[in-house]
């Protein structure tokens, strides 16, 4: 994801952003006058021009106004992200991330620090990929009143659910198979025990609906117990098994596989995913797209076209 | 829908926004510190204290900041929401509108009008009620390319389709059924022949992708030729006969019944409206909801948040 942002940064897709730096777990490289698309060819990537340090050591070194903080979600520590996104925060840079642990898992400290050093914390990137959930709500939506949540909000366990469906495979073959395609990670823990789908669902409830949970606050079952024999008998009703997590209007969280009917606009298939927002005014409205990868990038974009418009004027929509 | 927006305006929903007048083709009510609920109860909306007069008599005599002109669609003279829009604009009154037929054959001119006297037009209730495709393209998908469209814009015909579709009427039952519930109107042509579809189509184009194009660029077939028979055979492949608008890549506008794949998410039955987005980055990206009545007042809510940040603020995100 990061070399496919540097590429759009440098065709200039986000006015007024030039790309200065790049960090990896190698080392970073950091030109003051940006970056040319010849340092970030593939082959240079990897090697030469990198200065040993973290991204720590980068933000100490050197000076830059914004954050795209794309390492890996990590639970419990939710690390590096979380120190990546405390350091910028506190020392005046705003931060675009697609890193979910931090913003599930410390939303509250985040947001009160963000808001104690005059930052923007923007995370449209951490939950639908592509699909725009977080700024939907808090800029299309903005006279209405959201009363519940319920999605397919991870890819690789709606791949699994849809093989099981409509290729009659066991779990354990649609996992292996997903792993070959490299849509399932080699530990694909995180996504099977519900886990992903919770952070999601945790960061949706504390920043669209106002509510502070934690995720001891969420009931999550996975899908590894889901049998072939469910699934198919899903299918003769005309219903799918999918893993969906919900904020109903009592505020609870839950993970688990439910039944969904097949004409619910919920109920997509393959890695899609799919989120209806229950709207006291504009009632249910689902949005389907891509979770995960390269649409991933769509949301850091826009996101930064928002960083960008609050440091010209002074003012983003909240 | 004037009705419902006056109550939400009574309800504070938009902070800064007070109702000081209402126009309805007997009269007009206007109040310079603004309308009191007891004025706007159902028994009254229709006789007291309404002044004989126009909405343009009511701009030339009243002062006011924004007008929300909810007059019906009527082709081809777009009036009299084109003169309302027209004056209010060249008045300097922001416009907030769900009337479709100005917005969809003036649009260069009062895109232009509107920029001459630094006024706003907002028009995402005109397509899609509370779906909010206009805002989302504008403020939640910034960095990336909008490369096509193609959507089910028109929930009249979607409900006579999937009736055909899942009970077997013909088209002619399917259509007394949705007059008989409130859904067609008594002189549903606009509906059926395809034009309301083409409206928002062009709304869509122009405001969207930034086209310039007119009623004659739109090939327009409606849905009175769709027979149980053609809908019963797409049904045996898993497929549905639905009126689809798109927009092709090449700049093509065309309104047609089309078939669908049952798994494609544009694929929604009953009233709902779906309209899928295709962008470079985040692909596609559909949304699917409520088209007209009430869920409309939300995009209305919204468009009013916009006004009032421009005012406020001196500038809004387009």
């Amino acid at each position: 994801m990061g070399r496919l942002l540097a590429k759009e940064l440098m065709d200039n897709r986000v006015p007024n952003v030039k790309l200065v730096g790049v960090s990896r777990s190698t080392g970073y490289l950091y030109r003051v006058h940006g970056l040319s698309p010849d340092e970030l060819r593939g082959e240079l990537w990897d090697s030469e021009g990198f200065t040993k340090g973290s991204a720590l050591s980068l933000m100490r070194e050197r000076a830059f106004d914004v954050l795209v903080e794309l390492t890996p979600t990590n639970l419990p520590s939710a690390e590096p992200g979380l120190s990546d996104v405390r350091t910028a925060l506190s020392n005046g840079i705003d931060v675009v991330t697609a890193n979910k642990a931090p913003v599930a898992l410390h939303y509250r400290e985040l947001t009160e620090l963000a808001r104690s050093t005059g930052t923007l914390l923007l995370f449209d990137a951490t939950v639908g990929g592509g699909i725009p959930l977080i700024t939907l709500r808090r800029l299309c939506m903005r006279g209405d009143e959201l009363l519940s949540i319920r999605g397919i909000l991870n890819g690789t366990t709606n791949y699994i659910l849809s093989r099981m469906q409509f290729e009659g495979l066991t779990f354990e073959l649609a996992l292996r198979e997903a792993q070959n395609m490299g849509i399932a990670e080699r530990d694909p823990s995180l996504d099977i025990n519900g886990y992903d789908t919770a952070l999601k669902l945790l960061i949706l409830a504390n920043a669209l609906m106002g509510l502070e949970k934690g995720l001891e606050d969420v009931k999550v079952v996975g899908i590894a117990k889901v049998t072939q024999e469910a699934v198919a008998a899903a299918r003769e009703s005309s219903m799918s098994v999918k893993l969906i997590g919900s904020v109903d209007s009592d505020g609870r969280l839950l993970v688990a596989p439910r039944l969904v009917k097949a004409n619910d606009p919920l109920c997509v298939h393959g890695t899609l995913n799919a989120i209806t927002f229950k709207f006291r005014l504009a009632r249910d409205l689902t949005l389907i797209g891509h979770g995960a990868g390269e649409p991933t990038v769509a949301a850091l974009l826009n996101d930064l076209h928002q960083v960008v418009e609050f440091r010209l004027r002074g003012t983003v929509s909240k």
